[in-house]
């Protein structure tokens, strides 16, 4: 439409040259100035110049010890069977640990070592020269390095210049950051939220980042849709701010107006670059500050503000951008990637044995949960149309990789009590972490088959013997070695609006022309009880309206069926609760945890199958959701022993 | 002597575990109570409890895209050949990403597929239900897990609090420490300074440590060596603070008056520990407030608070304490330990080749400088005499390990132009570090040969040929292929007090009764200097006074002559010239960095060399120490091409 810009489609490595040579020519890719501190505020600053230490430490010849200050050759000839004997004011003085050592004098005798008698000391054996004395620059010597320039100020770095007789050091000056929130549908957190609302929180996750990379942060007020203000809100940001951010909300439309302004009050580097999410980003300069056009989205204007903000942040800190850790791991299932944009997917990773398995989560810009479930990001080339399971991929970390390694990768059937458990986990074994992947009970079993995950949570009926789970890991797992554990049983039902207004009763009303239904994806346990109910009664799914639209979670249906998508879904009593639906039961069911053999013992699994056996509080929290019965939590229910694979154990 | 209290020496795993256990019986080893926060402020907090989504996110249903809401159903039939219209603001609506779709609609065409013609809006293809729509949460669910307890909150984790509808959370109180520093002899940073006088800087390296985990600090200020004013102090600040601890100043009879003060006022735990340094640490509860009486040396203060207060503040924020990162490294020389005592030894550690190498540093508890330098930790335990060069050990790591990747190890003689060269790389080359042990140039060589360093400084004269560095590489290093970088010309020469009070002209002088000598140790070029002068004078070193006392480096040397050690010591002039000395010039000599082949163009040498070749700053400063020749600076004086070990370059 005509209201639309163009974006420009340059590749991002293209973009960030852009943008930095633009900048290095303006002159504002440099450090900043100087400001001078007081050293003991000084954790955590970069330093402006170098340290060096204005006065020696100690500064004056110091007793190491307790004892008597001697002159060394006043010693000479003591011995056990002749002992010495020094007058006390005269040839030997008490000096404490850290005193001076008199002038003239140059040894210390521990007091251990001396017998005090009439006034003097005596001795056995004879001191060398300066023993037990701490002469004149032993730690720090006058014009010694103590620190260099742009090196981060760490406690000790304090206490050395103190001790070098610096009061004061010169750092650099904090970049200043403002950020400016613009959009009519915006609203501010906690106000009263009316349809069409949008929460403004990316402002905070900016900022926070700013905080992190070592600068300061202003939130400018919410700005309304209207160009007038935000040029000024504009013009008056740049006067006292190193950068200004203007996130645009969530219309297309005032994302425009951003550029618009940048380019009438200054100038615009860049409108547009080949990422997914992030590629509406601005660069800009306005009155000799750097200014950003941030999309709306927040994993867009997370992975924007990262790829560009901060590398001059660090530049204006004088410190090189050493970037994200990274790690190699193993992809779990096959990722397609459109041709022509360079996509950063977000991931889930794991150790898992003694590979690192990674697996992708939503990828959808809005998602800011899948930022805050990440524990790295997976960058596909533009070129590349995806990535086959068991790649090879590199990760940039977002976590610290011995967090990846304490997390229990779950991937399989969803339940809630699995996030009271991840919950009561952490709150037991701070250090150990829960990850869940919902991909239904088949997909998990798949998933411990190739090694990707440490337990997976099912509930598989079997239809012949009526039996749960074992049926399906004799005939997918063979010889895997697997121990069942109970988590709950619990009751799967059809959720309804509050009073049921369709008055839907059991699974026959499914296939009446008024009913819309809701369905779990493939392979999961609540889509393979449904057909199973559907065979038994002859109903044939073609007849079920909605069949075919499939959401991951009990919550998605519940969320579905409140909001109007369905009318009814299959899930679990619990779900149903949380969103205030009313619940038609069904059927109960076993909700298992297979856990290969090679991986029950180690501290992770241990600490896990703990909370699950012995935590009242996580118990507690599942029966008052409501449907569980925990009679058998914890509880082995299945065990093959022939465990091939008892080599692999994690340590 | 009767005044010293007899110090516990139990183990330090037995001494942590008293400590654990009696604050545990007390109620204090469990997390501190919770308080409320804006969840803006909440980066780096730990929350208090698990934080459920109250809200979901999206709210409402929204549109994905810019474009027309519909109902699905309206579009079916739609093709090229046949377009479909719908009626403006009656079958269709426009919506701008993020609006809400209408009631009733449950469908969104993108803009892009629609042409506006006479109030409707023509299309070519049919959409699916909810195409371009973000459906109810989407993102969050309400009741969702957002962040579990215990966690340590993220940018990322704001944002999804906020959407989640939280303004506020609970999160843990910040532990709060108040520090005492007591002694007669302590003063403030800045004050004039006399002699006797100790700067206080311990409080504030233990305040920063305080605030790195994750507390606030208090620091009292210093209290004199007066029983009652410490117990009036202690006795206050125990009522506001979470943890108090004491640091006694230098002296052994003010630490034992804290244990005293402490046992009066309410329970001494534990007085003595068996661990080097950090032996009389003390810990007890006033009041039902842990108190720690911490010893007065930096090392010392630092390792003991390291260990035991900790641990404890983890606890009090829900955190298990992960303890710090570990590596794996060869020792690479020899160290030994006094048997009984667990002794924690600081340590430099280099990436060279593929091996991590590690450095003994400086073990006096004395020396904040080893703090400072150290890149981790070595622990020798009580039943060790010390370990044999070559070991592999196991290091506590106090920086991160990309840290130590990215430094050059330089391991030979010492001169002042490497404190400027290590300055210089970090200001042209943030990533960079030049770390440099000084062992002298023989050392160096060794060093070079054993593979634990990038480089050696050297300036070894050889008596027959008169040729400086290369007849030692051929014999020392055949066939190792090393380049020799010329850094400077220097001046040796001897180093005299103001206006040369004892008259010493030359080495003739140093045999005279009434003159003292500071050496060099052994393997130094300067030491081998001296030798060459000595024999070529036919002056026999026994009659040099000092010739056995030796020095490491320059400056200290220098020192040693300022503060009345020595009358005289061989040096360089800006060592001189640092300390205001006086200096007769006795020899200039050539001083290189030998290299091996295999790392002359790894990037952190590559950028060293850089920096050597073509830095002015760096050049300037050199110059401006005086004594300097820089006209072969970065000058190749010596290649040998064989190199076997080619096949071990760095990546």
């Amino acid at each position: 439409m005509s209201k639309r810009v163009l974006l420009d489609t340059r590749p991002l490595a293209e973009g960030l040259a852009l943008w930095k040579h633009r900048l290095e020519a303006l002159g504002l890719w440099i450090p900043l100035e100087a400001e001078t501190i007081e050293v003991r505020d000084a954790v955590g600053r970069i330093t402006a110049e170098a340290v060096f230490a204005s006065i020696s430490s100690p500064f004056y010849h110091a007793s190491a010890m307790d004892g008597y200050a001697v002159r060394f050759t006043d010693t000479f000839g003591a011995s056990e069977t002749a002992p010495l004997r020094l007058k006390l004011g005269q040839d030997a003085h008490y000096v404490d640990t850290g005193d001076p050592v008199p002038e003239g004098f140059n040894a210390v005798i521990m007091v251990e070592d001396v017998t005090e008698v009439d006034g003097h000391i005596e001795f056995i054996a004879p001191v060398t020269p300066w023993k037990n004395v701490r002469t004149v620059g032993e730690d720090i010597v006058a014009t010694e390095l103590i620190a260099p320039e742009s090196h981060c100020v760490r406690p000790v770095d304090m206490g050395a210049m103190l001790a070098g007789g610096h009061t004061t050091i010169n750092v650099r000056r904090r970049p200043r950051v403002t950020i400016i929130p613009t959009g009519d549908e915006i609203v501010e957190p906690g106000t009263g939220l009316k349809t069409g609302d949008i929460i403004e929180y990316n402002s905070r996750v900016l900022g926070g980042l700013v905080t992190e990379w070592g600068g300061d942060f202003t939130r400018h007020p919410i700005v309304p849709d209207d160009p007038e203000a935000l040029k000024k809100s504009l013009s008056e940001a740049v006067r006292t701010a190193d950068m200004v951010v203007v996130n645009a909300g969530a219309s297309a439309g005032s994302e425009d107006f951003t550029g618009q302004i940048i380019g009438e009050l200054g100038e615009v580097i860049l409108h547009g670059i080949n990422i997914k999410p992030g590629k509406p980003v601005i660069l800009g300069i306005v009155e000799g500050t750097p200014v950003m056009g941030v999309p709306g989205y927040p994993v867009s204007a997370y992975i924007t503000f990262t790829l560009f903000a901060r590398p001059l942040m660090m530049a204006w800190q004088g410190l090189e951008d050493a970037g994200p850790g990274h790690m190699r791991a193993v992809l779990s299932r096959q990722v397609a990637s459109a041709l022509g944009q360079e996509e950063f997917l977000r991931m889930k990773l794991g150790k898992v044995g003694y590979q690192y398995v990674a697996t992708p989560l939503g990828r959808g810009a809005g998602l800011i949960m899948s930022l805050v479930r990440a524990d790295g990001i997976l960058r596909i080339p533009a070129m590349s149309e995806g990535l086959a399971a068991g790649a090879e991929v590199d990760i940039e970390l977002l976590r610290r990789d011995t967090e990846i390694e304490n997390t229990v990768v779950s991937i399989g059937s969803h339940d809630q009590s699995l996030d009271l458990l991840a919950n009561a986990l952490k709150k037991r074994y701070p250090l150990f972490s829960l990850s869940s992947a919902h991909v239904g009970s088949m997909g998990g079993l798949m998933a411990l088959k190739k090694g990707e995950a440490h337990l997976a949570p099912t509930h598989l009926l079997d239809e012949e013997t009526g039996e749960y789970n074992v049926p399906y890991l004799k005939k997918l797992l063979p010889d895997k070695g697997i121990t069942l554990i109970n988590l709950v049983h619990r009751q799967q039902g059809l959720m309804v609006l509050p009073e049921n207004p369709k008055g839907i009763k059991s699974f026959q009303d499914l296939t009446r022309a008024d009913v819309t239904f809701i369905n779990r994806q493939r392979g999961a346990g609540t889509r393979l009880l449904l057909d199973l109910h559907l065979k038994r009664l002859n109903i044939d799914p073609k007849d079920v309206q909605g069949y075919e639209k499939e959401e991951f979670t009990h919550m998605a249906v519940a969320s579905a069926v409140l909001t109007g998508v369905a009318d009814t879904g299959l899930g679990v009593l619990s779900a149903a609760r949380a969103l205030g639906l009313d619940f038609i039961p069904v059927a109960p069911e076993r909700y298992d945890l297979a856990i290969p053999n090679e991986f029950m013992e180690t501290p992770k699994v241990s600490a896990l199958l703990d909370v699950i056996r012995n935590d009242s509080g996580f118990r507690e929290a599942v029966q008052a959701m409501g449907g569980y019965d925990i009679s058998d939590m914890g509880k082995v229910m299945w065990e093959e022993k022939n465990d091939k694979d008892s080599s692999r154990n994690e340590t």
